[in-house]
C-alpha cells in the first residue's frame, strides 16, 4: 500500500500536503471542542445541582411558611393548631410528590412487594392469603423505579 | 508554500500518506470522544438532578416524620402540640441550612442591604439612623451570593 502512489505526479504531493493541513485543523478543532465541552460540563453540573437544590428548598419553604401560619394561629386560638398542622402535613406530601416521590401506603390487603415494602413484622396468616400486607406502619415515598423510602409493613406469614 | 516540497523524494510522499492516515485516525477518535462525552453529559445531568432531588426530599422527609410524631403525640396529650410543632419548625430551618439556604432575619438595627432585604414598608426614622432595618417581618433564606428569598423588612426613611 505504501508504494501505490510512488509514480504519482507532484500535484498529488501538494494535495496530500493540503490534506494534512486540513486534517490537522480538523483534529485541533475537535480537541478544542472536547476541552471546552469538558469544562462546560463541570460548570453545568454545579449549576444543575444548585438549580435542583433551590427548587427543592422552595418546596420546603412553602411547608415551613404554612407551619409558621399554623403556629401563629394557634397562639390566637389554641384549638386551631391540630387542624392547621394536619393541613401542613397534607401539603408536605404534595411537596414530596412535586419532588418526584409521591406518598403511598394504602397497600393493606395487597401482596407484599419487596420493591415497595419493607417487612417490619410477620404475623400468622389468619383469614388472609399468606404474603399479604396486613398493616402499613409507615407510608413509603417514591415508586418502584425511584424509591426514597419503602413503606414499613406487617406481613402475613408465607407458609 | 504549496511548492516547497515539489522536489521531494518519493519517501516524502509515503510519509505524507502515513501522516494523513494518522491524522484521520486522531480526528476520528476525537470526534468519537466528543460524541460519547455529549451523550454521557446528558445522562449525567439527569442523574445529578435525580440525586440532588433525592437528597432534598430526604431532608423534607425528616421534617415530615417529626410532624407526624408531633400530631401523634397531640392526639394523646393535646397540650404537647405547640411545643412539638415548634421543635419541628426549628428542625425545618436546619434542613434549609443543609440545602445551602440558612435562615437569617435577626437584622434589626442593621443597615438595609438590597442583597438581603426586601423593604415591605418605610417608617419615619425616630431614634435610629436613616436606612436602618427597624423590624424583620419575615426571615430570609440563603446568603448574598445564593438567595432563596430575601428577608421582608421595615426600614427607617432614608432622609
Amino acid at each position: 500500500m505504501e508504494n501505490q502512489q510512488q509514480d504519482a505526479e507532484p500535484e498529488d504531493n501538494s494535495w496530500l500536503q493540503s490534506r494534512v493541513a486540513e486534517l490537522e485543523n480538523n483534529w485541533r478543532t475537535a480537541m478544542a471542542d472536547l476541552d471546552n465541552l469538558r469544562k462546560r460540563t463541570v460548570r453545568d453540573t454545579v449549576q444543575v445541582r444548585q438549580q435542583e437544590r433551590k427548587r427543592a428548598a422552595k418546596e420546603l419553604l412553602t411547608v415551613l411558611d404554612n407551619l409558621d401560619l399554623a403556629i401563629g394561629h394557634a397562639e390566637a386560638d389554641p384549638k386551631t393548631i391540630v387542624a392547621g398542622v394536619e393541613a401542613v402535613r397534607a401539603q408536605a406530601d404534595l411537596a414530596m410528590s412535586n419532588l418526584g416521590f409521591p406518598r403511598y401506603g394504602d397497600d393493606q390487603g395487597e401482596p407484599f412487594d419487596p420493591q415497595l415494602h419493607e417487612a417490619v413484622s410477620v404475623v400468622p396468616a389468619v383469614g388472609v392469603k399468606p404474603g399479604t400486607v396486613v398493616q402499613v406502619v409507615r407510608p413509603g415515598y417514591g415508586d418502584a423505579e425511584n424509591q426514597l423510602r419503602p413503606a414499613a409493613v406487617v406481613v402475613a406469614k408465607a407458609d
